[in-house]
């Protein structure tokens, strides 16, 4: 096994991700020491987990760490470093999982802790408890790290070092880059399922009609309406200007289709449709190895349990989905899945399990 | 058996839609006779299937059946209504299955079809063809119907008597109200979805980067951009004024919410989020019977199969998923799935069985 490239390791804020990084790195190296910093209640279930060695109130015990990980909403973070700083030794590495970056690069800027890189995992929820923590959170994901130009190439290379060794793939971002990638495909698509979800209960409200039931698009576009206040409001406020350009973006943008469709032209209308059909297509390519996605329709009749004979079927044959989506009769009983498959002779190899299933299929 | 209230049923487009009324109708009354009038390999396809007794290629064959179900997109509707109007008897009775409802009334207006009642069943996709079809695909379904003060009260009885036979549940409406309605949950979110990744595929090409594991929240806002082109250039032209009210209000809310984070307000943020959360809580509780809506969220360790458990021991204990949403890790093997279950004793229920299962869950 490896040298550890942190012995002792303190996590301030153990929830899901702060969780997951003690068990995977003790799961890694199991002579390594993770000091928990968090209320009570919340260390003793990380115990429980083992995802901690050590426990402490006070963030003050993250000192006795080689690297310390702030795992705690975003202005919690700031504040956190902006408490240690004056006490970090020289060699101390910090670095956070934060959604938003250039607030705590700043911050450990004007703190001078020289010793901290920003990072940001692309895996698990930011909601979720230390009762979800695993050890393998972390396996396949990215996990963004924004070094500048005073970071030293040793810490730096120790930090990536433990995030590979865990499963992640660390890949460096400047933290504006970041923050403004991340408005786009996670913060204005929160904002706009919130729109939605407030016009529609109006809707309802002034037509004193029952809102229909309330179809596939709609329930995808707002599952996350409302999602966890205290989180959402620190990411919002703390990627504020570059939310702000993402959602004048889609203002220019819902405007020029509202232009568009007031010319009633349809020529326009089906252009910038397609042109839509080609980007989330490619979109999703760049998510994945294996080329081309292709999006299989399985129709599942109403019987019990058809869901679970696709997904076992696909998982025996190590089928790959890079993206599903139910869409079921009213009655919830039955309906569609559609599938979206990386790579054609995979989406044919699907398509046939699907023909012995007995299970209607076709390609969009 | 009931007598059926038709006796003949023309089907004029045999797609999804039509395809399973056809089924659905030669289920419940085996003697009916359902002429399908589509173009020959989709007749082939529907005779194979038993979806239709008799088959044609010109609509003058329906003016044989004692009704009509127009089931083609909405502008070809309107065509064949008034194609056929000169033609119809004083007791053909003549409905449609399309998206939006004011062109076709306005047409059946137009043209004196006295005998016409719009219809549409919130089921299925327009976009899928007949190999899809199935006799059960309207069981439980809100299928909306649209009489006006001309209709006369025997020609609406004798469809809904069919609609209802056939699992539906009729429900009038009045086409104004239809149509804006739908501009909300179903025509915006397919706007805002193409919205959404073009921007992000321009974000992509600007940065020089690729752009990062796009997630879950991007994946559902985005899953219905680039819907099928022929289909939504016509719903979105055929409901032009209602969906531009509804992108005005959007665009009123986004501009709004814009402000507020401009202004950094924390504490309006923050009433703003709560209250998207109740909005969507009501309206997913709105949809279903059972009372109030439970989240859980299921941990689902990096081994095959465990979506497929979940999904059996559900079904086992015969507990109605309002709504689930899979999560993945970025290795597609792992990660959590959001259950929504109607009522708190069910959603106990559902908490004991993934427990069973030795999977972690939390109510949100």
């Amino acid at each position: 096994m490896a040298e550890p490239p942190f012995r002792t390791i303190a996590i301030v804020g153990v929830g899901l991700i702060g969780g997951s990084v003690g068990l995977a790195a003790r799961a890694t190296w199991p002579g390594v020491r993770v000091i928990g910093i968090d209320a009570r209640d919340v260390l003793v279930s990380a115990v429980a987990l083992g995802a901690v060695t050590d426990t402490a109130g006070d963030v003050s015990a993250a000192l006795a760490a080689d690297l310390i990980v702030l795992c705690a909403p975003v202005a919690v973070n700031v504040a956190t470093l902006a408490a240690l700083a004056p006490r970090l030794g020289p060699d101390a590495v910090v670095t956070d999982v934060g959604s938003t970056k250039r607030d705590i690069v700043a911050a450990a800027e004007a703190h001078g802790v020289h010793g901290f890189v920003g990072g940001h995992p692309l895996a698990g929820a930011e909601t979720a408890g230390v009762e979800h923590a695993r050890a393998d959170l972390f396996e396949g994901a990215t996990w963004y790290l924004t070094p500048t130009a005073r970071t030293r190439g040793t810490l730096y290379e120790r930090l990536h070092r433990l995030l590979s060794q865990i499963g992640a793939h660390p890949a460096a971002i400047d933290a504006e880059t970041h923050d403004r990638l991340l408005a786009t495909v996670s913060h204005l698509p929160h904002v706009l399922a919130n729109v939605l979800v407030a016009q529609a209960a109006r809707t309802r409200t002034e037509e004193d009609e029952p809102l229909p039931a309330t179809g596939p698009s709609f329930r995808d576009i707002t599952r996350v309406a409302g999602s966890n206040t205290a989180i959402w409001r620190d990411i919002y406020l703390a990627n504020a200007d570059a939310l702000l350009d993402s959602i004048d973006d889609a203002l220019a943008r819902l405007t020029a289709f509202r232009a568009t469709l007031a010319d009633g032209d349809g020529a326009a209308i089906g252009a910038w449709n397609d042109a839509a059909r080609d980007d989330r297509r490619r979109l999703l390519e760049g998510d994945l190895a294996g080329g081309e996605v292709c999006e299989l329709r399985v129709s599942v009749p109403n019987r019990p349990g058809v869901v679970a004979e696709v997904a076992l079927a696909l998982g025996r044959a190590a089928i790959n989905i890079a993206d599903m989506a139910l869409y079921p009769a009213p009655d919830r009983s039955s309906g569609y899945i559609i599938l979206w498959i990386a790579g054609a002779e995979r989406a044919a190899q699907a398509e046939a399990l699907m023909a012995d299933l007995g299970l209607p299929v076709s390609r969009a």
